[in-house]
């Protein structure tokens, strides 16, 4: 319901990604918050060049946006495209959110800092230290993170806080994880990794990312899992424990998400507060939601 | 196994509320950390004076203690027994450890403020506050906290450092609580009071402490509930949930335990802890778990 304020009002926001459900709920979130959209963005490489109207429900925004395939024809096009729409309203109000796919993670983090186009990471997946370096290499401005959700974004600093100040302090707890995600989730959960990294930090257990963590992928097991019915095409699930080597103690943290908007607003938000990093004229950094949340530019 | 260090090999540990299984567990771990027991020590003042032994299964440490009312006639008893001891031992080495019942945290507290015995508190209930102050007016020596299990204490200091950094970051989000215990435990889990604070700084929620909490005292609520069958005499299970006004974010934390033996042994080393304090010179000081924790004084 919030209108944009005097900054954001100008600022034109490219929602890479669509027709895909995250992106389009990042694109309404947009229009939620008072941001408007660029009429251009990129879509896959295999998908048709098209026209479609992103409309928000809550406050009934809309915009039209074209999107473009991410090929190397496509490219060239949004990159004239982005030309013209920084011509008109200011390079600085222009910014990218990506909700893609972890295959074009790598590619886009460098499209994007080639293009001097500032941009929230909000996909998972890839090669995220190669990432990281070529951000830090081209002095790009981005909010990078596993996920996009205040509360998630809050609980996961915790533990990193925790992880910390007392690391070992679980030592010889064994450490267990389980994540349900809608089947059509390619990659292990980026937030549970990120939580996974904490809890073994406190409890030295040697477990591995790539074969520890007992993923869901189906409806069947999702539903087993407490998963409702009507989420089964939206949800993050995850539960992790701790259980002490004589199983006299045991610590469970689950964090349970149906839908896309606690996500999608978070995403909203992270644009905005990189938009001020922008303007407040600092060289380019990568953020994540933890500065975005310490900064209490989570609304 | 661990065998009495230099620093504590004198020390003379008064364990008051035995024959109750808190204490008595408490005094094995003490003997088990290679620490000796005062030869006397307080129990309920409606108890009859007696003389136990007290032993270690792990280690084959045993000590007797002769048990002492608390009555008003006990209480002299006490204290003077408790001069032969310094007498013979030193002063500082003689401190308390008090497991004994809510009603008599208070009475407890002042007693041993005014006898110079620096102790732990491990009892929970009474008032608080008022304990806090009787012993700050005092200048009194003690670790107080409502849970002296290492891990347990970690998991509350990542959430009032949470709550600290990120306060409301859960607003709108509606907060249940479970807990049970082993059905003699008189009072609420003062854990679960502990834990609430913080999460009711991050959620903004009207939690009440006195009412909200769904206590289960009874076997069968607590078998429902998860906690093993042979944990029905000593257990603390608690489930916390956080629940987005929406209902489509969820998290839930668990702390459960079976047994006594993770608190027991924090108490021994929390007491260990408070002697190196005493020794150090320093004036009195009412200190937390987490501050003996921070001290990395847990092992």
């Amino acid at each position: 319901m919030s209108s944009g304020d005097g900054d954001s009002s100008s600022l034109r926001i490219m929602v890479n990604g669509m027709p895909g459900p995250m992106a389009t709920a990042a694109a309404e979130a947009c229009l939620r918050k008072g941001l408007s959209l660029s009429p251009i963005a990129m879509t896959g490489p295999d998908i048709e060049s098209s026209t479609i109207t992103v409309s928000d429900d809550v406050t009934g925004n809309s915009a039209e946006v074209r999107l473009i395939p991410a090929s190397d024809e496509g490219r060239e096009d949004i990159v004239s495209s982005l030309a013209g729409l920084r011509e008109s309203v200011g390079a600085e109000n222009v910014l990218a959110i990506d909700y893609t796919h972890p295959s074009a993670v790598n590619a886009n983090g460098v499209f994007y800092a080639e293009n001097k186009l500032p941009f929230v990471m909000g996909t998972t997946g890839g090669d995220r230290e190669q990432l990281m370096s070529d951000m830090e290499s081209r002095d790009a401005f981005a909010v990078i993170a596993p996920n996009m959700g205040k509360q998630i974004v809050a609980m996961q600093a915790g533990l990193e806080d925790l992880a910390e100040k007392f690391p070992s302090a679980f030592a010889g707890y064994k450490l267990e994880v389980t994540e349900s995600h809608q089947k059509t989730k390619a990659d292990t959960s980026g937030t549970a990794k990120a939580v996974i990294g904490s809890l073994k930090t406190l409890s030295d257990d040697d477990f591995d990312l790539e074969e520890d963590i007992k993923m869901l992928r189906d409806d069947e097991s999702s539903l087993a899992f407490g998963v409702p019915e009507d989420a089964m095409n939206g949800h993050a699930f995850h539960t992790y424990t701790l259980t002490s080597s004589d199983g006299s103690v045991q610590f469970q943290l689950q964090h349970n998400v149906s839908g896309r908007t606690v996500y999608a607003e978070g995403t909203a938000d992270a644009v905005k507060f990189l938009a001020s990093k922008v303007k407040s004229g600092m060289e380019g950094k990568v953020f994540s939601m933890i500065d975005v949340l310490s900064e209490g530019a989570l609304e």
